[in-house]
């Protein structure tokens, strides 16, 4: 599979690596590219060749600057399209347009595997509600966030003012960061539990990124995704609700040659392998 | 508007002062007091003038002591009104007092703008309640935080149990100084997420309040007012619920001047103004 | 009352000490151990004489290393009982297996009365269920802790995954530590908020454990049990319906005797004394 | 209290008759009436002599006709003010408006006392948004309802669209007439169960309702209330939640002198006197 | 297995038939009675030799006339037990009380296999909690029922009132009935819902519930308890939440051989054997 | 357009008639056509010049029988694919399956636009999820219904199950239907509020679909979109939730040119027409 705007590699074996593919434009979207990204994450889920996946920004000035202004001003958003109709008719057309762009960012939360996703550099706007969708965050030091929807006088969400609040990040550091547009760095971002490690440079993060999905790839397929499903859906049930769910997952999920092959490398003491899912 | 028990000035354009005017006792609360609050804060959420509130307690000493246990002992509470009828009727009256109470604090939350919260020196029982119930909270060196109730026999609660959760503060912790009625101070209120930011004394954290506040106010009132309406929405709601929520909002929102304002700004290198809300 | 796997004590007045007594085999569990620590919590939980517990394991070498593996084994999850029908039967035996041993580690959680868990040395896979159960967490230098479902092939969950995202724990963070199985120790433990404090050594955790349930058991019992029951409440309820439960809550409740002896124990400095509950 | 808009009286001890009072218009309403409707029910809501309130329309016309159309136009869902902003701030105007609206009707729901509502003639558009907000509907042979919205190309709600699907109607009926905004008469109405009742004619009919409402003002307040209340809170929650709330709820409740008194009623055969709530 | 208060049969095969077993006295309900209904159903859940249960009640007067109130009188409700106590702790012992009886009433709802409710004569009170717990309701022409709890001054409730508000009955009809304690009888029952059949007298009724119970026995024990199970759960969740348990729990249950049974069954026209479950 | 498996048609201005086009198989489905039916749906849903849809089946004999047994058997429910794996893959690949199924039926209820539901002669199984999932229900007088899951040993449910309990029919006879399998007519449809309405015969439903279709497409299309939205939400949410989203999806929506042109309409008597949407 070969793609326009997004490099896809595999560093380790069961590992896919999605890397935003436009550093010259410091890898900020048009709307052509969250389609792409849509697909490609859409693909992944289901890949039973594909473990884990590693997502992060070609070159080295940061992950993504968010959205392409420029494009943006010619696009949906900003374009005349639909402005002679009453805003009512407009309204229509712009809900529709969130709607499918939100879909697109949801492939990376609904992706069957777990998704880490590495922030160096600039990391704006649309970067955030990228990064909240995925499962681990890990940083660069001179990494550079912040939540810019309202600086440029737009309260879209794709996503950050949704799932910042479900990521447990103390709520009045979130609405410092999302009403002030401020930056914050790496430091910060460890301290408040946004991202779950911080690396020296962006080669350091790489590596470590690949280390950590190699670990993940490595453990039984189907006792990682049903970890990240049964965590994704306790985030938005009750503890009772969850309980139950965990129950009915796993009535089918233990009957997996897994378990047998997990209990014998242990005993063993070597490496199990485990069948595609 | 001029008030008895609150100080209310406007530090910088767009940005109200609510100061509790009760310092010489140590801005305790009565019953005609939290009333009147309400009443402010439901005029500020209208308030075409106002895009961001500063709430703080008169004097040196301390934010708020909480319930004036003096006129409490002779209000509702504790007072023999309704002792004579029977438990379940003395029931119905607690509770529609309490509601009544709640409804009152419950305006910091429901005020459309953000609303920052400096606690300094004494900040026990009810102060928590209403720190709880701002958007952002800042806090001295000197605080004393203390979740009173269990320490003067009532499990009485008027918005700290159900929103302190919610602010995502580890529960472990929360457990602590709910259950113990133990003080805290500064340094664990910033490591728990309770306050984003220290300040050295009650000037410095004003100051860093109005500056806060005066960015904030800065930014397009659309913008901001989306933004704390989302992020309140999302907190009580599944993932999905909060990206059609933002969805259906934002479909009438994107349609803001503001936005052609602020990317007029970006490119013309000078601050937009926007226009009341 | 006495009991085959665990030792039941009063270190102090209205303060009861469960600890899992089979250090030999490092407290690990067997089925018959969940079912007896679901009768005993049971019994706690009206008990009168009980005001907080404190939960922890024998031994210096840790507070459980979680399921006994060998007797797992042999096991119903493990056993040929039910393989021989289908994937479907099998499925529903699993899932009444499965609900019933989440039934015993719940009652640590609808235990009327605080738990405090100490967790200290080897706390691996049901340690973390347990504690998550549990009330406030706190731990020793030395633990060693670890989520170990995906390690032994299994993404069987009595609690783990569904409480941990509600114990506002960073998200990151929690799929690190679930997706990998690593361990973490006391450090990153506070750092994020699993645990509320650090103890030096087992000695020093257990004389903080029965301080903190000491003073908690001096509290009124009607102001503790409704702090716990409001906290659990609202952690899987909207704000509103936090604070309407905590109206009709409190509407009984503040009709206690003890608030009146709190007050007079406060004006008289000294300490009051509350009826059983 | 004697009102501008509403006849108020009593027709039978304990019980309050809120009839509107506009025959010459049809009974339409403007916004000063909601307004004072919202005052009224606020009232009767913690009236000690009132136990049951019925609602209704004077003139022998109709219920009401609904918006009263030539007020609306000139109102503020039609006036000119804000149109000259952007559609984001008509918005908000907007939605400002429709929440106080929302607000007012929502008295009738939110009234302690159980409302019944009698339905005669014309009941158009408003009208089924106040009578849903109500406990009990009954009508006359020759009611003729319809929710007019998608008629006069509104799709505003006052509370039809959001209570008409829990008043546990046939949704495909429901979409029906939302849909087509055609009549429906008192046969069709019985049928799906939006009322209760037929009577012949409004005589009738409020003599029907007199005699319901007596017979509940006749009943224990406390239990009457807890009545309303369980049942309103069990139609928004899952039965898991509403019986922990009934749980809560009559631990107090239990604890009236009027069980004792129902008992002994019963026992001695004459009507028990239950103490006012 | 035999009981004191209830008689178990088996009327068909794979069917169990349990009676109240109190005709002298109407099947009036004490508590030791609830403990072990409780008990029995708790059983019946996981008998691999029961598909469907019958309730009734024993003789001729009635289904059951509810509470026995002499007893109840005598009871924990009534007792003084608890009562020289404050009301906080007397609110404690009875919610402690409903909570106990709500959890024997809900094994009826928590059974995996269905339960048909058999109606007849007297069916007040504690009879229609019952009846709301059960899967399938049936009647006979002579049947008198009533919420009965407005009239005793109680509005303690064992599930009627959250029950009836998701039993998709009208709500205007659920508030007339639980608001007046009036009677209804078999037309009203069938016509807003309440049951799904009439039978001629209890006889018949019988024979009714037997053949039904039989026709339900008869089906891949597999796909009933699914059904009962995604049914109640899809109640209680919003219809996406529904979707996605639905695809869990097929999941597994899809690989049962009762689907080749059927489908051959199907095929050679001849009725399928299903295995135990 | 034109497609394979259906029939589209415009029976008069603003209406589509999707048609399912298999009669000679009975209409039932397979896999193929499930993603046809979705395909169209999804257009349907933004198509500006649709704004109501009927869907029925081509020829006499019935709507659909439902799946194709035949094309079923060899597809991959009962396929081998997969069975070679554990019970916990073929688990993931059976609900990756129901999960696509679902999503293709998903489409007629998020369809923007009312689907009406034409249920003639045979209409088993899976003519339920699909008619569940529709917003108006009319059959004829010879259908024949039957919710067939439990009969082909399949617990299976791509809607009915989930939706049946929300279209507010009783929940006694959903479970009586559901659990028997037995089959159902136009008189039981219409008394429990399945359909609302009941026709001669195909062509009398057809041309009453059409009529009903066509007053629907007269109004102002944003009225209408609106008023399924709403009450589709509103069918899964608490009533304060629903009116929260009614006033900020009216925001915008008042705004339109509609409402104008309605009351100029109404004024003027004359229909109005309104722009696209």
């Amino acid at each position: 599979m070969s793609y326009t705007h997004f490099n896809l590699t595999t560093p380790t074996e069961w590992v896919a690596h999605v890397e935003i593919n436009r550093a010259g434009k410091l890898n900020s979207f048009h709307e052509e590219m969250w389609h792409e990204l849509g697909e490609i994450f859409t693909k992944l889920s289901h890949d039973p060749n594909v473990r884990c996946v590693i997502f992060s920004g070609a070159g080295d000035r940061g992950f993504t600057s968010g959205l392409d202004v420029q494009a943006a001003s010619k696009g949906p958003l900003m374009s005349s399209e639909g402005s002679d109709t009453d805003p009512a008719r407009r309204a229509t057309f712009l809900r529709r347009h969130i709607s499918d762009f939100q879909a697109c960012i949801n492939t990376l939360e609904t992706c069957e595997k777990p998704v880490i996703c590495v922030l160096h550099g600039i990391a704006f706007g649309l970067a955030l509600d990228l990064a909240s969708a995925c499962d681990i965050r890990i940083c660069t030091k001179n990494v550079r966030c912040a939540v810019r929807e309202v600086d440029i006088g737009l309260a879209a969400d794709i996503g950050s003012l949704t799932r910042l609040p479900k990521a447990n990040l103390p709520f009045s550091w979130i609405k410092d960061v999302c009403l002030t547009a401020r930056e914050f760095g790496a430091d910060e971002a460890l301290r408040v539990g946004f991202v779950s490690e911080v690396a020296e440079d962006k080669n350091k993060a790489m590596q470590r990124a690949v280390e950590l999905a190699g670990t993940i790839a490595g453990k039984s397929p189907v006792a990682v995704q049903a970890t990240k499903e049964v965590l994704n859906w306790s985030r938005d049930h009750s503890v009772q609700d969850g309980l139950r769910y965990v129950q009915v997952w796993n009535s089918a999920m233990l009957q997996a040659g897994d378990v047998k092959s997990a209990l014998m490398g242990g005993i063993q003491k070597k490496k199990p392998r485990f069948e595609k899912l």
